[in-house]
């Protein structure tokens, strides 16, 4: 049975675990003092070109979502989000959870568009009520999305433009941002991202770590971040385990895991360990594509990164069963299947040759 | 530099980071629904004597007591505490934050006690405005307590006896559980603990593990516990972490780690690894204890666990300096200082004889 | 000028000052332990028909609504509501700020639709990750709807029994609930709502109280109520306030107050003040839609209760200007602006003469 | 029956009925937005010396006190207050129940001591573990205390001096603040709390209105306050109801209503109807301890307001038994019974009468 159900289904890229080995009997200070975190936070501000942003290191994505928000948020705002935002749904209300509405904008595939947002605040405030209704205080969007679409620096910055006339911070979650910068259709980089974002996360979880989301503020944590922190359970005592994940991930990768030429738009990132192992994510991501592609099956949409959305007939979803396992998305009214396939770090190309080997041709 | 200053300094046991190499690339599904935590769980059911149990595996010690806390209390409830519990004080207000006062009672050297526990709610009840005030919804001790102190059966008895009279659930705080079940001075076992509560935790991250702490049900958990997991950031994409690491502490040592013969009173669990580890954090607290006391120290309270509490005098402080590290807990009002040594799983003799070759003779 | 923006221009209906007046030094208990409350409290009972409601009399209306939710709610669970219902949009995000998202389903001129409710209900617990979402928790809709439009008793029915299929509280909002029971076109009756409700409130502040409005659990209330409501800032230390009030509104109106003969669906309630006021602003909400469909306007929608949506053209809006007020409610995509215009128990056939005199006929 | 169990037991001060009767059917603006708020505002602002306090009217007093402690405190932040605070223990955690703690330190006949805050907060800022705790975000008093009792001028500067040093706002609860200003034993003004204090109220639930607490932010409140009133279910639709009785009770009495002279240290105040009733109470009050103090009975605690505490024999509470209702208060540890004895702004001196002819001289 190979598996694309998530892009983590694996544990570790190996490199963690080998230096946590290593490290092990190492005495450290607990929450975030240990000597990795310290190392982890330079490499990541490097990786930025931001050497004054604050970083902290928390464990799981809405932990993670709603730690932040909660600190950016004064009690009568709420988040801005696309409706199809993680936030917005698959997070078990955990934002509502900290007294805060998430207020939903029309998604384009997974997209929020900065028109919208614009018309939406200018609304907003023109309302003759609007002081009865919950007000804007951040704008949040995924990246890549949870469609796997990715915004262009124009989009990003065009709603970065809106975001700074009305004074909101921009904050992206980037639980899969090495899949998104790693993506060739990608023309932004991690220094656009600490240029445009008021604080923006690099996930681990799904991109070769056990746990561990970095969050960066490119110019500084909202005042006593790290009790906010503490006080929303996402305090790690052994902070080590992430410090050590991100300095593994944040450092140079060996010469020949790398995987050809570092894009231009990446620049010097492209060494490190994280945007390496990202790339072998995209590569399968392509390579899986096309077999749908040349078998005749049509996709849902045309994503450019690790998770590929395709319109699975019931003979091809046969063919599969029991095999390949992969994440059934969403039925459209039309009765047709979503399902979604997901690469990572992990998968090799055999297992992306072993669904093809299975999959007959679309017979429309 | 040797450091006692708390017990999770060093990564996890060697069996745990062995186990996570072998199956490393193993593709398991994520929140929990893989094979470790599936095997971890049954586990610990069977070591607690307790086959119809829910067990979830959190993160850390913060998000857990919040997560329970939250998942117990009705929104017009506190949780009742002893004043020096770790949610009235060291956890940022991470109950408050849910909306729920810590109503708390006198501490005796860390311990609440059943007769203060009675009198408080009979008062409560009887002051005619009682419906002014927070209801007390549960009863939090820890244990072994933040002084590292221990409840004995008949005091853990006489609290649940009062807890029933008003039908309060009982929720015992183990994060150092495995220090407590494993001191000579314990005669309570986990099967103990499955029948006088209503959950209680078995503490990972102070006892061998990276992360994580197991909460268990032993009547069953709260409705939909797991999305209240989720909805408090607590819940772990790739759970096997979690999973895995239980199910190594809960499997039988090997025999050549277990240090001597199985106290009685912890019965047949005395063979798994968590319980082994445990037992060397006591042995070496009772050789530091005895450095300590042998060279005319004195002791801030004697405790039975893992957490000494020793009245250091500046002298002594100074003949330390740059070499041991250790915590000042707090200051007498007559000035003095109360500091505290904590041993672990991975402490040694040759760090306790470290210390105690630095320690000079008390001068008093 | 004349006001019709608001169904809470006026003061009190002149018995309940009066009855202020002549009460004012009778010692009454606090916290609505007075003889008002408990007169108000049977005679609602009474009027439901009823006899083992519980009953409880808060302040305002989003205040009501913020309480009566989060006392049924349990912490992961969300309140259904149209995307136009009023706690959905202009309580400045009070439910969430108690932790609890508003999950929405579309509106049908203000109305929810059982098939809309059932629809979700089934795709929610169909969708392999709904533990991963907010579980609904209860449905809350209002009567009249935020466009003045009723349930009728087979809709009301029709969203009852989806909700007891999936075991959901029903909350009804009545806010302006005499205004809905006594539109002709209104097939319910408050025994109705007792009967298909699990909580409904009777508003006060825009049904002739200067602030009020009951709670009404046909079938007994959450425990401890009281101490929520306390928790919620909503209890009012003279209660008798609010007791007052609703005791005068419940008594009978006096003969020649009364406007007519009693509509025969809304049983032997007719002659209670509440309701005879009521029909007062119907009366007059019917002559001034008369206004306007005489003088060729349009209605925005068909409104058979105290509030009427008009399309006004700006000339209309010059000739009104200055001499009498309404609400500008949206601008439509087309340009063109709805207007309301609210009747109340005050309301005199006067006024509505006077917006008569002003207004010229439409040149469409 | 002549009840002293509490200053609300009446309706509202004549001269507010009659100017509700006077202006019921001016059609005013909803939610403040009316004449009489304006006015009452301006008037308040005069009273306080203070013309650019912002001035908000809500309801009630835990409402009140919750609203604008989660107004000031960002989440990481909790209230410090005397154990006995009104916040900490009689408001049934409302302000737990928006996500902060109250810290509490010990009580002196109901008042905190400045030396005791800055002991406190030196003591946390020294705690090296400090950013794992709640941090202090505001200091709350009550202004007279819930005993009775007055912190001087002198001890209000100090408490003022603490907190200006650590940045901390500074709020009084003044539910009973005319009576705390009419005391004869008061040396403070309304001016000089505008001077001292970042926030405070004005209550008049207890001084002669039917509900209503001003809030007074001297330098202004924090932003979009009037959102977060509303989030809190506490902005009143007829906000007229709260600005008439607070136009009322800051106009000037009729010369007839007034008693003797006005105290200096109250300056222009004095002939405010507010303050003239509130020393209606302060008189019948002082005439009650001298008939208490007459008959031998002893004091709790020697109150200068309308409060008072008095240490009550069985033989007579058997004398008063169904003919003078007032409140226990405690019961001391050696079985002594504290009673609590309140006059308020429409106790006459015939009320205190009865008391005396039912009285029995202490047989001690």
């Amino acid at each position: 049975m190979v598996s694309f159900t998530c892009d983590y289904t694996e544990g570790a890229h190996p490199a963690i675990l080998e230096r946590l080995f290593a490290t092990n009997l190492d005495q450290e200070q607990g929450y975030g003092a240990d000597r990795f975190t310290a190392s982890a936070r330079e490499r990541i501000r490097k990786a930025c070109a931001c050497p004054g942003a604050d970083v902290y290191l928390l464990t799981g994505g809405t932990q993670t979502n709603s730690t932040v928000i909660a600190s950016l948020l004064r009690e009568f705002e709420g988040a801005v989000a696309a409706e199809t935002g993680h936030i917005a749904v698959h997070e078990a209300g955990a934002v509502e959870y900290t007294g805060h509405k998430v207020l939903t904008l029309p998604a384009h595939e997974g997209k929020m568009q900065a028109g919208d947002l614009a018309a939406y605040l200018e609304r907003f405030y023109a309302d003759a009520s609007f002081d009865h209704m919950v007000f804007p205080g951040l704008v949040y969007i995924s990246f890549p999305t949870e469609y796997g679409t990715l915004y262009s620096k124009a989009e990003l910055s065009a709603i970065r433009e809106v975001c700074l006339q009305y004074r909101l911070p921009l904050f992206v979650d980037g639980a899969r941002l090495g899949y998104g910068l790693m993506s060739p259709a990608c023309d932004l980089t991690l220094a656009d991202l600490a240029t445009l974002c008021d604080v923006f996360t690099i996930g681990g979880t799904k991109v070769g770590a056990l746990c561990g989301e970095a969050v960066v503020f490119p110019s500084g944590a909202p005042a006593h971040f790290f009790t906010t922190v503490k006080q929303h359970g996402a305090l790690l005592a052994k902070g080590r385990l992430l410090g050590l994940q991100f300095d593994v991930l944040f450092s140079s990768g060996s010469p020949e895991s790398g995987s050809g030429v570092c894009p231009e738009t990446s620049g010097s990132s492209c060494d490190l360990l994280y945007f390496q192992i990202a790339k072998n994510a995209i590569d399968r991501a392509m390579e899986l594509k096309q077999v749908f592609l040349s078998k005749g099956y049509r996709l849902f949409l045309d994503s450019p990164t690790n998770q590929q959305f395709i319109l699975l007939p019931p003979a091809a979803a046969s063919a599969l069963s029991g095999e390949v396992a992969y994440e059934v998305w969403e039925t459209l009214p039309d009765g047709r299947t979503v399902t979604r396939f997901a690469t990572s770090w992990a998968t090799t190309s055999a297992q992306v040759a072993a669904l093809s080997s299975l999959l007959p041709p679309a017979s429309e």
